[in-house]
């Protein structure tokens, strides 16, 4: 149940010194030849491990990747960049692999640089530490302001995918402060993971949000080094396809649960949008508005929050359509407004999750969102501390 | 000092029981013949009021506008148009004047019916009570969650605008849960309020956020009566246009210092983005960003928020550019980013306001925003209190 459930694979998490006492680096590698792909975080900041990590996918087939908390890497310069090529090279040299086959990334505070005269030593020690049951060391490693680390692992017919992930605050489509890894034994051919990964984490990872802030470090990579073994058919494919949404989807909910702060989680269903992108703008508006937020945690069936939030969202140089005569709405399957009319019922919404449903009866449209309420722990966290 | 400083501008604000104990209903009126504009919200959903002073603003010059606080009256369908209008009606046939000529406000919860068996004694009590020193009552009676009356004048040579303004959450462009009131005895004809109103609300109300939602309810009205007799010329109308914007200045400013649980004021500036469009959108985003919002409510100079916002400013379907090896950085005008290289230098952020200027570099685009921390207490108001 972690990123090395699948076969083959190795990891490790060990304490550099990088961020207080706790576990700062992990390493995650293939004993055998694999090939990776990766969705990065569209921030127009890009932390210097993200461009790294671009030229080396471009060069050469990936076979381990070396992540850090503790310092983010990015707005680092030039320094930055030396400091994560260095890093790659140097994991590479004791993996004896070429430094393009390793991949790097980093989490933690913006515009600090790496201690390298900590991390480098601290590789070394991951490396040594590699080993098949090295998943959980690696996936508390990546933890920053994260209180549970997050591990899936989805079992096919002849083949596993396993997987790590980091979440917490900045968490929000397009890739936020979230780091995951995922591994497979199901063979793949070199341009194949991105086309596989696409579409399973634009159903899940890219349909969460904690705080709406999108962070300049985030990635989700996928590594596939065919050791299960297994025969290829369409079936085959459609299975693999299928076992690597559930696993996206079981690491982007746990993400959610233990996003800062969090005490509530909120399913945000929009139906009857003129169109799905409409339906996504709406849900995704709603989903980060911080009167909503504020009012599920205040287990408040507040509304007209939420109304106010659909009648707002961003799409197009404009807002997308919502006819509030024809608009209904549900709260756990409570009618509170039918078609533009108040029903006065007040739902129960005092449980730790909350189904917000929209019909807006104006075309095919349907999109859903994960999120999570704004609490007082959201703000002491980011408040008071440097994360 | 408030909304009656303009010559022949009576206002009253009195306590109706809609809202608890306080005062609840204002109304604010010209004893002669005024012209008058307003700016809406923009908002898919508009509340009932607005739809009434759309149609009310296109078919007669007003006279009077009467707002209520508690109860928005939006979301409410039919029955909450007719209460507009009814609440329209019998306010004009108290004070003389044709329905269309009288304007309708509400401001508070949405989804809610008015109660207008103390909404319409309410009024009688508010037409009764009308003074030319009411501007304060009526200044009162239009606080929801705000801790102090908003009240501004402004003299000219010659004629004066005065104002009243609520504020406090849903604050944020294109006109949130902000009412604005402002008044003037400078002689403008029918259809020029709007044209004076638009320019100063662009540079003040719409350049101001508190926690990035949009109200269904919000308006920025102008009432001008001639009364102060000046004969107009180029120069005076420059002057006014002038007046105006330090009005609505003086009451966006006062919004956001009052904003829900605001401890902190920062001034955010872009210079150097593509086009003043783009430095408009990153601006916005760098202001309603929680992560760069809980950092100044904890006085942490946590810049790298700022950079992660500022690549992460939705443009044209897309993200705003911005080069980080370009960007330059100041806190309180102490530079921590030197295109693109951290200086190591910590500024001082301790004090309640902070000033944070974005150089980017890449062209002649300009712009500012002005915005406030999210802090402990803007949680606990809106998720224990049904605002």
């Amino acid at each position: 149940m972690s990123v090395t459930s699948a076969l083959c694979f190795e990891a490790s998490g060990v304490a550099a010194g990088i961020r207080y006492s706790k576990k700062d680096v992990a390493l995650v590698r293939s004993t055998v030849p694999a090939v990776g792909g990766a969705m990065f975080s569209r921030n127009k900041v890009q932390a210097a491990c993200l461009q790294v990590n671009r030229a080396n996918l471009a060069a050469a087939d990936p076979q381990a990747v070396v992540i850090n908390s503790g310092v983010a890497n990015s707005a680092t310069g030039a320094t930055g960049y030396a400091n994560a090529v260095a890093t790659a090279a140097h994991t590479a040299s004791l993996l004896g692999v070429e430094p393009e086959q390793v991949l790097v990334l980093s989490t933690g505070v913006i515009g600090v640089q790496l201690p390298m005269e900590r991390l480098l030593p601290g590789v070394e020690s991951a490396v040594s530490a590699l080993a098949a049951d090295g998943g959980r060391d690696a996936a508390q490693a990546i933890m920053t302001t994260d209180t549970r680390a997050k591990e899936t692992a989805v079992a096919g017919d002849g083949f596993t995918v396993g997987g790590m992930a980091k979440g917490s605050g900045m968490i929000h489509p397009d890739l936020a402060t979230m780091l995951a890894v995922l591994t497979t034994d199901y063979p793949l051919d070199h341009d194949e993971p991105i086309a596989f990964l696409r579409p399973a984490v634009d159903a899940t990872f890219n349909a969460i949000s904690v705080d709406g802030d999108c962070s300049t470090n985030d990635l989700v990579l996928l590594l596939a080094n065919g050791a299960s073994g297994i025969e290829r058919t369409p079936a085959t494919d459609t299975a693999f396809a299928a076992a690597l949404r559930v696993a996206c989807e079981d690491l982007s909910r746990q993400i959610v649960a233990d996003g800062e702060g969090v005490t509530v989680l909120a399913e945000i269903q929009v139906d009857g949008a003129v169109d799905a992108a409409q339906a996504k703008a709406i849900a995704r508006r709603i989903a980060t508005s911080p009167l909503v937020k504020t009012a599920l945690f205040g287990h408040d069936a507040n509304w007209g929050r939420v109304l106010m939030a659909a009648g707002s969202a961003p799409y197009n140089g404009g807002y997308a359509d919502i006819d509030a005569d024809r608009t209904t709405l549900r709260y756990n399957d409570v009618v509170v407004l039918d078609r533009g009319t108040p029903t006065g019922v007040e739902p129960d919404v005092s449980g730790p999750s909350c189904a917000i449903a929209l019909e807006l009866g104006l075309g095919d449209g349907s999109a859903s969102y994960l999120t999570s309420d704004l609490s007082l722990d959201y703000v002491r966290i980011n408040g008071d501390y440097r994360s």
